[in-house]
């Protein structure tokens, strides 16, 4: 397959690089340093003790590779769309693009760039971390799923050739007939547990341990519970809630993105987090008085940071 | 009269110092070095340019000071229990207490120690600043409005004899037969700028400035104006919003208590701010998810500053 993948990040780099073997592969990023690095020394991931060295084509735009067939974008999602229109000559008639970003509701910009038959969206298990320019450290040694799936039936079959073509290059993809469900089951953890956490400036611990901060997750779960049936993904609540605990109280010194974002000044990802959900809601007529607030009250606290 | 003040802080330091113009004061605060100050050298309030000595007289404790006329409440709200446990001796068969503490809901907790008839509830329009143990600045010159009413209809003429009593001693009463709606009406500023200013640690100019912060001091009006609507309490919502945004506006550097006590690790006073709009609420029926979300954002916060 030719595929593009937007934005050389850990993510960016983790599956550009390993999809590279096997596939033709140009990573687009707008850092210089980066996307030099990759070309003179390749790109290496540290995934356990292993070292290994890929050679994807690193490029700071998309000018001149013409149309693909898999465009897997991985920018922060709040540059979607910017990353999106400086993209457009990658989008021919047969190409798919594929979001594995945090949050929901990311088919509705993507939906303005190609068809909605060609749009898969999922999730990652993976994880991992810039360690230098062209250097990321794999975590967890690459062992998580790739789960995927279309907004429509899989009538070309694409999921299928997608699984084969990442899987063996080492990822382990999952084709899911209902990703929303899947999608919004992640998205219950992030706009609890990751949007107090970055609010309040605390360890992930803190709101399992702490009885004021559960209480506040509880609420913020049992919104995002009531859209989702909405949605007729079918949640047990009560499941739903000693799940985000136990990723709590497993992780007592985590630090969320959205927490680490507002302690450093820069934007977060909230709009496509806590804002998925305001965002479903306002569709589904269904209140989410403190899903909003909470969207209020970190662009507020971004707004403090740039001024 | 007779009246015992209890908490020599600022406020408690003014009207016990004033009313020892005219009348026996007893000023009680647990601070011995507060206490000693004003038995040596007198209680200071500097008013303008002016310099004027009171002498109440102090007390750590209300050991042997008997029934008053009148017991004024100047603790910090989530202390008045202790307070008022302390002080029971205090209480006579014809002893009046009255608050004018910050917040809404006060006449629940006086309620356990004195009748109903006997609770005088009310807001002050006077502030002031403790320079030095015994050393108080009176905000303002004092030109700021008492206001005070009784939870059922005077039929002892107890709030003109206050009234008189305090007017000549530089005070300026004024008596409301609606008292509830005077203090709902300065808690909307509270409940919204003030418990905002508070979880975002920003200037009180920022919430009228900031688009996302505004959206959120929004929401928590309509919430406390739909409870006051249910205690027959008439506000117009519009017209409360626009007054807590000339406050923001008119004050963009001030910094509330909310935002000093969590910034400097102290507890705050959410509980009869915010949390006087929740309590309300559940005896109403109406639902008040947001101010719920602030009570548990500021205790998760004070929590966070003690671990």
């Amino acid at each position: 397959m030719k595929i593009a993948v937007i934005g050389a990040g850990a993510m960016g780099s983790i599956y550009g690089g390993r999809l590279s073997r096997h596939n033709e592969v140009y990573l687009i990023d707008t850092k210089q340093q980066i996307v030099d690095k990759i070309n003179q020394s390749g790109l290496t991931l540290l995934e356990g003790d292993q070292e290994l060295v890929f050679h994807p084509q690193a490029r700071m735009s998309a000018k001149g590779i013409g149309p693909v067939d898999l465009v897997i974008l991985f920018v922060k999602a709040l540059y979607s769309r910017n990353a999106l229109d400086a993209a457009k000559e990658l989008f021919g008639e047969h190409t798919y693009v594929m979001t594995l970003q945090n949050g929901a509701g990311h088919e509705a910009v993507l939906g303005d760039y190609v068809k909605r038959s060609r749009i898969i969206i999922g999730t990652t298990e993976d994880n991992g971390s810039v360690l230098e320019p062209g250097k990321v450290r794999h975590g967890h040694g690459g062992a998580g799923y790739t789960n995927v799936g279309l907004l429509v039936p899989d009538e070309s079959g694409i999921l299928q050739k997608i699984k084969d073509s990442f899987d063996c290059c080492g990822f382990n993809v999952q084709i899911h007939q209902n990703i929303q469900k899947l999608i919004w089951h992640k998205l219950f953890t992030n706009v609890s547990l990751s949007a107090l956490t970055g609010v309040l400036q605390v360890d992930m611990g803190f709101i399992a341990e702490d009885p004021h901060a559960w209480a506040a997750a509880r609420r913020l779960i049992h919104e995002a519970v009531a859209v989702a049936d909405q949605m007729d993904l079918d949640f047990d609540e009560e499941e739903i809630a000693e799940e985000v605990k136990r990723t709590s109280q497993g992780n007592p010194t985590g630090c969320t993105s959205i927490r680490a974002d507002l302690r450093d000044g820069r934007k977060t990802e909230v709009d496509t987090i806590s804002g998925a959900v305001v965002r479903a809601a306002h569709e589904l007529g269904v209140d989410v008085p403190c899903h909003e607030m909470m969207v209020n009250l970190i662009h507020s606290m971004e707004a403090r940071s740039r001024g």
